[in-house]
């Protein structure tokens, strides 16, 4: 019984994450959704990101939290269209009420939508909230286990970014350690590492995310 | 309709968790249920706990994780019994598989059951064990503003242990920040600042855990 519920659950929301692919590709918005523990750094990436890239996208941002609107004031003070959701307890955001969320934003002055997510290493995995690109965050302080530990959520994401790489000299985190777990799990996936507060590796990751973004823009066999 | 499933498999749980209380206070063993985000550093504090404690409590461990044993080869090293669970995909453990787990246990040799939670600061806060102390831990590294934005898990829990203060100095992290927001939420949780690195403010919270098995122990009124 429990089992055939979630499967129902998931069903449908596979279909309205479809729809939600569809509107935003009609509409020219690439959609990004953003995983990790709390407190792997989610916010403070896409600071940095908003930051490198503030010339060349026209972001807008849903955040998805528990409760409180911390992380949305923060994107509000760089002056981008965010959307709070408080999912006042559930622990992932779905398609359901990400379309819901969606719908407040103006599509004619946003080309990029990116979906702060729960942090959840857990039950953000299996819902796909019809984004274009999954990226999941890792920071050296949760330690070099994790990709062994949380499979799914690694092997259903498109990029990897390791996060606060600063906190490496005080940590016994081996980067390459999670690189080859993470090239053994989805070999397609892109490897990053980052600091947001020294800036470093930031640049890099835009280039790919613009570079992924026109691929998405690309008709499919082009 | 979701809402109702979530009500009933709750209440179900509730019984099973009353029926593992009974138990183990019949068997004189103290269960604690450990919590935490993804590499808040809940083995490692436990590992440092039975240094300080090893002469002092007979503990067994149930590790809960989505997949692997990395947790309970490392318990197992200790020379101390322990199970390991794989949730598949779940991301808390409920009352149910907690008893199936602990009925692999002597509790002839056991007074002190610790029950290690999947690293999730959202889902796990809804789902008692049957445990007497519920013990949730924030690392440093994983910002001040967490109990804020998962309240519900702070709530609940009878102390909080702030990990990794090693890392204190590398980061923004305000311990004052947080005891005072958990003072607000949850006046009588106990806070402890450790680093299990370092072993600094281990016996401090060792003393203390030993003083609430001592308490649950005790008749109630006496």
């Amino acid at each position: 019984m429990k089992i055939l519920a979630a499967t129902k659950i998931l069903k449908a929301n596979e279909l309205l994450a479809e729809e939600n692919r569809r509107t935003w590709s009609a509409e020219g918005v690439f959609a990004v959704n953003v995983l990790g523990s709390p407190g792997c750094g989610k916010t403070t990436l896409l600071e940095a990101l908003f930051a490198q890239l503030r010339d060349r996208i026209q972001p807008a941002v849903i955040e998805g939290d528990i409760a409180g609107s911390i992380d949305a004031e923060r994107i509000d003070r760089l002056g981008i269209p965010v959307v709070q959701i408080n999912t006042e307890g559930a622990c992932h955001l779905d398609a359901n009420i990400v379309a819901a969320a969606s719908r407040q934003l103006d599509y004619r002055r946003v080309d990029t939508l990116v979906i702060e997510n729960v942090g959840n290493l857990v039950c953000t995995a299996g819902f796909d909230l019809g984004e274009h690109l999954r990226m999941v965050l890792l920071s050296v302080s949760e330690g070099d286990d994790k990709i062994v530990k949380y499979p799914a959520i690694f092997q259903r994401s498109h990029v990897l970014v390791i996060t606060k790489i600063d906190l490496l000299p005080y940590t016994d985190f081996r980067p390459d350690r999670v690189a080859g777990d993470m090239k053994r799990l989805n070999p397609e996936a892109a490897v990053f590492q980052v600091s947001a507060l020294r800036a470093e590796g930031v640049a890099e990751l835009a280039d790919w995310l613009l570079q992924a973004r026109l691929q998405a823009a690309s008709p499919p066999g082009r």
